[in-house]
């Protein structure tokens, strides 16, 4: 397996990667780099047995065998170049973003050549920064990992392994695919969050401190969605926005309808659809992907 | 206090309330009136200390001084008519529904007499019927308290006073403000949650087990809150259709400009937008009325 790890930007998915590598390999080396202030500072005090590097262009002394970008995904162009300068087979490079398509997409546009192996573990909390990750955020969610057309069977493998080894379960998919699905469990439900926040903050005033107090009805969920890290979200929203806009429009058709039938009274209509949508909630929760919440603590 | 207190619809909430009722106050006999199949069965098998009665019509006899309310809104005018068969000032009653405007009409319309301090009391999980209730539901969260224009300073009180007793803070509010404020923090996060869940059935057949496998990105948040009782969420919907309509539409208005701004690529803007987001959230945190998410749990 893999002996020295890099880590290009250093926040709370990072952090929390380097938490859940498991002991019987903290043999091998961990390397961080992220560009925030204070970082090496911050690293230190965090004391988790990883070593900052000051810049990009010197890695190649280190003899790193995997490379993990954890940055916001606008910024993987100007990093994989970096990469890619060293023109070397050495290494494999693997990711944890987002989005897939766009990714992939610079790659060949940039005729990289580099093994690459995108991945994305789907995983997360509102909070960042690299004192916010934690030992088993991953622990029995998914790895989604989207090799490109000339990937290894072997490359391939060893990236599913590296996640599996964080208690993680492997899914291979299209980076095509991937946006697809993600765009419906993910962009949506944060588009969703954001805009309903930006609408209560407009109310707010006629509000006062109504919107806080009384928040527990519903409204202090999306509030959790919609405090995630603004960068890496306008890096998602922008990189996947045809899907998104597609999406967003479907289901303001869907709430138009709703409150359509709000209109008409129409009882029975309603009822049957409220009923339809508890029987996902069960599915969920059957495969152990629910989370728990407590709701008074 | 209240002596004998009689709990109408005993499902999650009446049966948390009971279950809260501090001990000290425990020769308070509590009373359940409940229509589900089974009631009395499953209320013994809960073991509660709580006693079934058989029919509204012959409660009197218990000499009742408080009367809960916790049914489903819709379900009220005929309640209350009972209750006001009696035309008698030896009880109180109040309620937790989520719609007040309604409820107050309903007691105006039908000229009722009896003595009413409607409430509502924020808090709640996804999960319904009296098996799912928990000590504890109510610490450190509101209940409003909505009197009536001929409610006495004393009636408010006491109430207000049953509602600390379960380790609630209360707030006095009109009708009108209850459901203007609700609308936003509860009925509009509601109606949005099962829209979206809407929207991922219709898409779902294209995704297979990928909607349900890779709901942690954001989408398994919202299949809580449209996890709530059809029933419960169908009458509030219709009990305050009004306001729901119109902040509805103001909040398509916010997605489709935000929609617009990601077809612009206005990266500015976007920042902008949700770094805003996250002021909210964080006085939520402050306030402590943002519960608590495990994600992996």
């Amino acid at each position: 397996m893999f002996k020295n790890i890099l880590i290009i930007g250093f926040g709370m998915i990072g952090s929390s990667i380097a938490r859940s590598i498991p002991k019987s390999r903290k043999q091998a080396h961990i390397y961080a780099f992220d560009k925030s202030k204070d970082f090496s500072k911050r690293l230190k005090k965090a004391n988790l047995n990883v070593s900052s590097i000051k810049s990009l262009d010197d890695f190649k002394k280190l003899s790193i065998d995997l490379i993990i970008v954890c940055t916001p995904v606008l910024q993987y162009e100007n990093i994989l170049k970096k990469i890619n300068k060293f023109n070397d087979q050495s290494f494999i490079v693997t990711d944890v973003g987002s989005t897939k398509k766009n990714i992939e997409d610079i790659y060949y546009k940039n005729n990289f050549k580099f093994r690459f192996i995108p991945s994305h573990p789907i995983a997360g909390i509102e909070k960042s920064g690299l004192e916010n990750g934690f030992l088993g955020l991953f622990e029995n969610r998914y790895s989604i990992v989207c090799p490109l057309k000339n990937s290894s069977k072997k490359d391939i493998s060893l990236v599913n392994k590296f996640w599996r080894s964080l208690s993680m379960k492997t899914e291979i998919m299209t980076a095509k695919d991937h946006d697809h699905v993600l765009s419906l469990t993910s962009h949506l439900p944060h588009i969703i969050s954001y805009s309903l926040v930006l609408t209560a903050i407009k109310k707010e005033k006629s509000l006062n401190s109504k919107l806080v107090k009384f928040s527990a009805g519903g409204f202090r969920d999306f509030t959790r969605v919609a405090g995630s890290d603004p960068e890496m979200w306008r890096d998602i929203f922008l990189a996947n926005s045809k899907e998104i806009k597609k999406l967003t429009n479907m289901f303001i058709g869907e709430l138009k309808k709703f409150s359509n039938d709000l209109n008409l009274h129409n009882s029975k209509k309603l009822l049957n659809k409220l009923q339809k949508t508890k029987n996902i909630r069960n599915r969920i929760v059957k495969a152990k992907q629910a989370g728990k919440f407590i709701p008074n603590d």
